[in-house]
């Protein structure tokens, strides 16, 4: 009588290769991509996912598997589920796909997730050209909570949420996407001051074949080339949704996704047990594998009903998000700001990003007078429940950006006080993370005034 | 007996103007603009406030003073207060001010505001090439809400806090500060790609005589139009905090200040009774007249203790906040989201400013389809307690970023149904907000793709 | 143009005696009291209020005035206010009156408050059995935060709220009450078995002529010796709202009365600046001086449309309440249980009362072991924010009643750890609470096993 | 190398009785019943436990399995655990087990709960004289949702927990218990005036060899007899923990348990999908089998160091509890209110429960207005996340406790309006709960007044 287990409708195989499941991955965003599972308006399902690093990532006591991550192969997506309505009709181009995540999670028997930064060379992250080597940390479940063994002294409840989710994009989408971002790619740094101060590369990643997992479309079939020379990677949020990396989209949250092929065609994977806003170490989330359980509704015409393009075509739309009613509660933070002047001391203009820069970095310090290392610090500030808020964004020429650290999710109380920072080897949070060395040539940005 | 009320040490007359309120305001930073008022640490003390615009904007039916604004004589603070320790001795650079928001609020019998946007050729805002004209809504405060006659529709619980303050900069500094932003003002937009979609003007406010108060150092003085030439401008937030506009800074927040003068010279104005992340339309709060009850404690040597100077100065330093225990609660709350991709369908780099722009666009153009003008909606997301997220940073190329709206915040539900947006002139919100025309001939923005 | 500022429709001068007030203030609850102000539905308007004890506590070093208090004149009430509708039309009885508390607090220039208990003989309290004698804490304000000089470590923000809110009662319901009242009076403690574990006295208070004003009335008035007779005392909280001491009705709440007479007749007394659940001292909030700024709406009918009557009349209701939006954010709680057996080890049935007698004591006794004498505790857990629940009142024979406290109001972290309770003179917390000599004989309920 | 995935400590098995799990449960609290499992000190592990009734209650649409329920059967616990320090030697008693809850959920494949209320002549409920006859609603769970086919138009968050975590008593505390409940069931009501506003039979419930499981004590083991005829019925919370019922023992969450035997003994069971403040219609939580994942540390010594007995020995103790960071947040409340005056209208003393049946009746009778049956509302409010409180426990003669309701849990707009409450037949909550007929001849308790 109950319609109460949810039907798993994308299961994968720890045990096996991202290309090895029985229900094939996929990680480009392509039209053609078939469907590998359909579900019902209002029927609650089950998605299987594995880890944006597709298992390649091993708990174990190097950093060398992230130092030679093969990023081509990252975020073999479950999917694509085909969505129809009561009556079997599918979702069609114009309408919103409901989305409502009822619960998430570990995989059981699997209850560990890994937070890293890529070498400088191979991907780096948002402070790059400070931390250019490879680093990895460990974190164990206990339930609601992650402890690592490489950042003593913090455990935090999580946040869980996927990283990606989205629809799948029609031809004419994908056509935007590529040229777009072929032109970034093609025109290079040259008018992006951005490029100035965050470093990461490459500026974009174009279609490739290489690492290209299309589901059910098998390599040897004729169109295979094709489809691998035109879809879209996932590494950014597009109008799809896709790799939004939005903390809050956690139990109970609603998304509402447009719909731009027939079946809307939904994926999903790159489950985060917690993430910080900005995800400033890139693969900076608690990264694991994970489930969804999931309902879905139709909501017909609902692009045009409630979404508004932003651009030249009726597809440069946004998804909306309802945030869900259990989150970890915090009422205590510690709040670092950051303006838009770089560390060179050069002014930007209106910069958030260069602001949020600045914030993240002066709470990276603050913490190390804590016993943290700085690698410690931007792995956890990474991945611990922090909020990265734009504050200011009109008081030329300065943005003003900040990063709000709940204070219980230490050992010690990090609050400054009339007292000094107590220090001393005893406080020095240890062993660190794991790293490996910089090999390449790149010039390390120095904080000219920094402590060590 | 008892140390109960707060010793009223900066009081204003809001039937003066701001040049002739019997202790005098300052509009500028400079190390020797001397104090108008002393407290010791510990001490519980009053400060009074006028608001961002000192005066000039009334509570009336026209927005012909805000189109007119007189900018160069915006944010008279109240100050500089000279603190010193239970001992007497002064705070001292180096030192952390640790200053406590104990309680703050509109001057009573002055309860109401205003929230604006400038001209385009006047100031403008985030939104600027979109919303060219001047436009002006009021608010009248009713004990912990607000409500305005041009939003109909909407009321909610204020989260108080002043936009500016900060200690008085030293010379060294201050020059800092003179030398990075005269470099964006003449080199202009050409390596800037943000100037391409943040279109307020100018870059950056120099230091100018006009319009200058400098508290107590008088007009006629010899030094006056040395120090008129010298004195930062309070536009932007900067090192010694300012005008950061964080709209959490609330009753039982906590602000570590560095100390860059002898005394530290604090001072603060430009209350907001509410303001949104980012306070987008600039002159963007709830502005008010208002009072501070303050209370602060010196930490001597706090900011080698507790501080890391992000750049090539000791002086290249941020402040640091604690939370306050004391904020409106919301559980509800409709998510935006945008990447870096502009309204021509251009790729931006990893750009937060661009995202968040997309983001505050969508909500607005989405509120547009529940009744309110888009105008309305433009003030309404400046000045509701909004939170403005950098969700994603290092997906490149595409930043993301959030815009979350408290949904109790408006008298109808705003959330997507599977049946259609209410329509008709029934839930038109009359009247609108009141509007200047543009006289200006810079392009206005055409979402190419957008509803009306 | 601004309907801004409340109008102050209520004034108290503190300097002034209760029965000197410009404004007569009253004392009881009958439906002859006349009017002493008119507000329109719609109109914000403000009530003054002198607190609990009449100005009869000072902020002095005893708790002489405590000890001799004169319970007969308590809760000199501001009001009677009579309630119209924007047509000028009174409220009627059957009405429910919907008001709203846009704002409250001390009165400027008085911030400051006290909790006490009275001696045993006296009115006593929830453990005047444990506790009989009179004590005495001052506590002083700084803007949100309370903090005593006779309970040092402690510091909280307050959740503000009138402790008394009702309308007057139609004679037919005043007559309810005496009658009700008086048998439990006149049977005294016989078939009540609670008052084998709740040791406070009389059980009731009658109406009584002695200490009693009558607003309007002039003592010298025909009527005024028969209405004195007549009208209810105004400490329990009853049909009509009064004396009902919930914590939570702070700003922006909303409170649905009845209506019984015509124009309502709304008064309000009381004020607590903090007051935790129970308010176990019985003169137990942090009492105050203070003002409200209120709204009304009159709901036409709405006690038939929204109350059902809970009694042999239809005048058997209670209100109802909305919380608001704005109370202090607390994240982590200790919390204490206990369940229906007494000190003595007797088993009470489902006596949620008797539980919570326990949960407390054991509070207590927890605290007393962190440095707190036990009148400290008693007084703090009087008036802090915390939480007193009904857990299970089903399972036979215990009731389970639990004590929840904010951790963060305390200056240590008093959660258990593997190690010892910190101990030694240095964390005693002294000075102790003002307490007088309790010169009764009722004997003191010993706990056998407590320490000291 | 990862302590990840919980050790499972007790397992059951869904398809087999209480009496036919491989690890015996047990249904009595006895110091002899043997461990069944023995965890380490910081150890992470798992339990499962079967729902409150054993499995008997079915998903079926008939409330027949409730109306004969055997309650000698129910409670069948997991455990005991023995618990050892991290070298090996056993928790002793005088210690504290602090004890973590770091997950807990129902069983994969098995998501439902059932929420019911007894007979009248078998348990009853709290509100059994109003509601006599046995009723049910089953529970559905998507994720952290539930919802009800037998009451439409709620569904909400859980707030998951145990109902029951105990540790096994000494034999002295055991005879303490059976002692004081003796009494109250042999004295019967006399002097127990809550007994005539309670309705709820039997008086306690003393030790019974029907139905008694006791682990791995076979019953055909010689003490078998002895031992059924001493163990404690688990009904009740006592000293020992046991059924408190506290709804908020939710995921990370710390108990500190008295340890009164070697090995500490730790047993629980009843877990709850989601439970009101007092659980009211006593089979009233959303009754579910389910697991924890635990961790638990000792405090040696630690209930001399944090514990103060409360009653004539040292055992006369209560469990101390932290609330954890994950609880569904809710921001609007409705709140009722009741005094304690009866549904006759007679006065009673200070008498929480009394006040709380009469909130909960006025509720009750107020959701009834917005279409929802009165046994709905009995069972919703018995079994969704609201609270109770004990507002007022001083004011004689009335106690004042408020249940407050999550606004938020409904389809429909709860709250009063200046309108009437919509009504008709299509807001009527169809079909109902599942109910029996009342067999017996004991008098229902009508509110004189009150509708229908």
């Amino acid at each position: 009588m109950a319609p109460s287990t949810p039907r798993v409708v994308v299961k994968v195989d720890l045990k096996k290769k991202p290309w090895e499941q029985e229900q094939p991955l996929h990680n480009r965003w392509h039209p053609e991509i078939p469907s590998v599972a359909q579900v019902k308006a209002g029927e609650f399902f089950r998605v299987e996912m594995i880890d944006c690093m597709g298992g390649t990532v091993k708990d174990n006591s190097s950093s060398a598997d992230i130092k030679h991550a093969d990023l081509s192969m990252s975020h073999c997506l479950s999917g694509p589920i085909r969505v129809v309505d009561e009556e079997g009709v599918a979702a069609k181009p114009g309408d919103l796909l409901a989305l409502e995540i009822c619960n998430l999670g570990p995989l059981p028997g699997d209850e560990w997730g890994f937070t890293a930064s890529f070498d400088r060379e191979n991907g780096g992250g948002f402070l790059t050209d400070h931390f250019p080597c490879a680093s990895k940390a460990i974190w164990y479940f206990e339930g609601i909570y992650a402890y690592s063994p490489q950042i003593p002294g913090v455990r935090f409840p999580g946040l869980t949420h996927p990283g990606i989710v989205g629809t799948a994009p029609s031809m004419e989408l994908l056509r935007i996407w590529n040229e777009r971002e072929r032109q970034i790619e093609e025109n290079g740094v040259k008018p992006f001051s951005l490029c100035e101060v965050v470093h990461q590369r490459p500026l974009a990643n174009l279609p490739k074949a290489k690492g290209c997992l299309l589901g059910h479309i098998d390599k040897e079939a004729p169109e295979w080339e094709r489809i691998a020379k035109e879809a879209a990677r996932t590494l950014p949020g597009r109008e799809n949704g896709g790799n939004c990396d939005i903390k809050n989209l956690s139990t109970g949250s609603k998304i509402y996704l447009p719909v731009f092929v027939e079946g809307a065609n939904l994926s999903t994977g790159d489950m985060h047990f917690s993430q910080g806003d900005g995800e400033i170490s890139f693969c900076g989330a608690i990264e694991m594998n994970g489930f969804l359980e999931l309902k879905c509704d139709i909501i017909r015409n609902g692009m045009k009903e409630y979404l508004t393009p932003m651009g030249p075509t009726p597809l440069h739309v946004n998804p909306i998000f309802e945030i869900g009613p259990v989150e970890p509660r915090f009422s205590e933070w510690l709040v670092f700001e950051g303006i838009s002047v770089d560390e060179s001391g050069r002014q930007h203009y209106l910069d958030a990003t260069v602001a949020y820069k600045r914030a993240v970095l002066n709470a990276i310090d603050y913490l190390y007078k804590f016993g943290y290392s700085k690698e410690q610090a931007y792995l956890l500030l990474s991945c611990c429940p922090c909020e990265g808020r734009i504050s200011g964004i009109v008081d030329s020429p300065n943005a003003v950006a900040t990063l709000a650290i709940p204070i219980s999710i230490f050992d010690q109380d990090i609050r400054p006080k009339t007292r000094k920072v107590p220090s001393g080897p005893r406080i020095v949070r240890k062993p660190d993370v794991l790293k490996s060395t910089y090999d390449g040539k790149l010039p390390i940005t120095k904080n000219p005034s920094c402590s060590t």
